[in-house]
């Protein structure tokens, strides 16, 4: 619920970004069946080039949906781009819908026609090819053809009283290698200006505590906008540069300097970084190796870790000791202490992070233990009790969480604050701000 | 462009089923950071409950869109449901578009108020809410705030002459628990029948094999609709009853039993079973445990066990054993074995099956090795040569597989196969038919 596109002013003037509107066509994306990740795609890459994307429609596979909307984009956008309905089947109907919307009749383009029957000797099989795929090469009148390198099914592009359109499949890895070919140098050549942007992520803190903190930063920073985009666990801050291509090295600098003033403990990377990575790229820093003991996570810590790329460098084990039993035999935490404290305490989670080090000789380590339900509480340790400790050379950490949520949201977020209670103890920060 | 949407018709009559419309608001999903999950579970949970989206608009965080995009759905259907926007900070703008669209003056609820108070008390930390959060809890005029039980936002029940609009939060697993209380039923109950499925899960199969020995099931099921499900690892089979509300559970039985006849071995279960959940019931019928020892999963086959509530009844322990140290100290797998054959190779995965459940004194035990990439392939052991084992007292199993696509994509293929292979085991089925 960021608001950045709004605000943003072009280089060298006041232009807004080129406004672009998206309609996705397809039965299958209106019920569910089929998440429309075109749609992400291709919002990024408008984006990327300077657009802005003001409205994104979806419509079910038939005439008279397809052509309102795109009757209701032209009356909003210049640059439309349209997915879906190019293929062989009689469900197929953009050429048509377009056809009739924009009183372009379609007739049959000889070179297409070719290019669809060599294709299709190409593939093998039957000789001839099926009187269906003949409509891939119906063309409204005045419409240019896209070439579809990875497809059968070409694109279109049609200019209509100042405003474009480009109609593309639905396939994604066709319409990625067509957008790419065709909508992003078309942007490129009449945008105002790429958009810029800083994203720092951050963990540990609320996201209205965020908010509060950065809330005078319009001040500091003139023409800029700050989104944040929160997920489980964690919120992303983005601030989006006014336009001045002159200087954005410098510009990034500055906001990376104030986000990290205000709020610098919590932020754990910049644009896609992980916890675990930086994690990773720290111990790989000390030469040191990492191993985790973790109960109600489940394995979900080290899922996360393993995830990494070449974490087989610097991750030497991981165990999941659900039972009292493996977390004596797996992590060496002696059995009157669970007696004394209950398997779910800080005194177990502070064992279990030391001795699965120990027991893996290895410099640092995790222990998680806690109450994920939604079986299992009690009034004094209620479901959403979880203790994460942190084990390392420079000394150690541990976090008392009370979360809420399903079995899956406590793991998730227990998994993400045992990471960052590492993090916190790897870099020598105090203790997280957020209670959960 | 599937289409099966169109062809439900309603028990006992020829009513078309109840017309909705989506609205997604944030400035996220618009510029392409976000992929919109929220809109696929929507239309899916509709649908099943006797609904039929037949638009969807995605908008930006201005009151000025919010407000156009709901008086154009108003203008289409009945029943309106929008996603996004009603968090704590400023950029959240639903409550005020919807105030200023609908001219339905905003005030604050006093109810709503003391909740989020009494939430941000229980969280502990800062003993003051901030004031931004307080605009939560205002609530356009004859709107009824609908509970949120997972989150700090509440949601909102509108009637507008004769349409309702739904609001929820943006937040998947809010909306989703939201929705799943509150338009769930409202839709049952209004829907002029909600459209019958059954819905068999199945893993080891490809969708092709599947859809040829289903090809001519139309013959023997009139009026039914089939439709294939790919998800990655697993295929589901939807098939769709004629609107018979008479004998639906004979009509269940039929399809079942045929389905069962066709792919018995492949079907894990119904509905929202899960193969992790299936292997926990099995073993809970025999009263045997289960431990896992799991190299390039690291730590995913743990996590899927360990999500399914109760668990902690029939899973003893895991180990992510990455090291080949760790794979000997933790499941004693022979080093001279590993140097024998190498770490990733049948007799290591079996040797991890059956060592991990010597060592934690269960009856059962699943053993994963493998390269998952993107480093350490050779010509011999590319990247996606993976072993998985399951060890049992029934004996033990074992599959590998060659997988392609991404680490991600590897270790998740990798976790299935794992838990599919002791699901065949327990179950005394053979090898599967798919070869990865």
């Amino acid at each position: 619920v960021a608001g950045h596109g709004d605000r943003v002013t072009a280089p060298g003037g006041g232009a807004e970004p080129l406004a672009a509107e998206v309609i996705t066509v397809g039965n299958e994306i209106l019920s569910g069946r089929t998440v429309d990740t075109n749609f992400a795609f291709l919002a990024h890459l408008l984006e990327e080039n300077g657009a802005r994307v003001a409205q994104h429609q979806t419509v079910g596979d038939t005439v008279e949906a397809i052509g309102a909307a795109v009757q209701q984009a032209l009356s909003r956008a210049r640059l439309i781009v349209l997915t879906g309905g190019l293929g062989p089947t009689p469900d197929d109907l953009t050429r048509k819908a377009l056809a009739q919307s924009l009183n372009r009749p379609l007739s049959l383009d000889p070179r297409i026609l070719e290019r669809l029957r060599e294709r299709w000797e190409q593939r093998g099989g039957r000789a001839t090819m099926p009187a269906n795929n003949e409509q891939q090469a119906l063309v409204p009148r005045g419409a240019e053809p896209l070439e579809n390198p990875v497809g059968s099914a070409p694109g279109l592009q049609i200019e209509v009283d100042g405003a474009t359109i480009f109609v593309l499949p639905g396939v994604p890895i066709e319409m990625e290698t067509m957008s790419r070919a065709t909508i992003a140098p078309w942007v490129r050549a009449r945008a105002a200006g790429a958009v810029e942007h800083v994203t720092v992520r951050t963990v540990g803190i609320w996201e209205s505590v965020l908010a509060e903190r950065l809330t005078d930063l319009a001040g500091h920073l003139p023409g800029h906008s700050i989104a944040f985009l929160p997920s489980i666990g964690s919120v992303d801050v983005r601030v989006t540069l006014p336009g001045v291509a002159a200087d954005v090295a410098a510009a990034r600098a500055r906001v990376r300097a104030l986000l990290l003033e205000r709020v610098g403990s919590y932020v754990y990377g910049e644009g896609d970084a992980t916890l675990e990575g930086v994690i990773g790229t720290l111990l790989l820093e000390r030469g040191q190796w990492l191993a985790v003991a973790e109960s109600c996570t489940g394995g979900l810590v080290c899922g996360r870790i393993t995830a990494v790329p070449g974490s087989s460098t610097w991750f030497e084990r991981g165990v999941v000791c659900y039972s009292n039993a493996s977390k004596t035999a797996l992590a060496g935490v002696p059995a009157e202490l669970i007696e004394r404290h209950g398997a779910v305490s800080e005194p177990v989670a502070r064992a279990l992070a030391r001795g699965i080090a120990e027991r893996a000789g290895t410099a640092v380590g995790i222990g998680v233990t806690g109450i994920a339900g939604p079986a299992g509480g009690t009034s004094d340790k209620p479901v959403g009790t979880v203790h994460v400790a942190a084990f390392a050379p420079d000394g150690e950490a541990h976090r008392l969480l009370r979360l809420s949520g399903s079995r899956a949201i406590i793991r998730e977020r227990s998994t993400i604050a045992a990471l960052d209670c590492l993090r916190r103890l790897l870099l020598g920060l105090g203790e997280s701000a957020k209670p959960d």
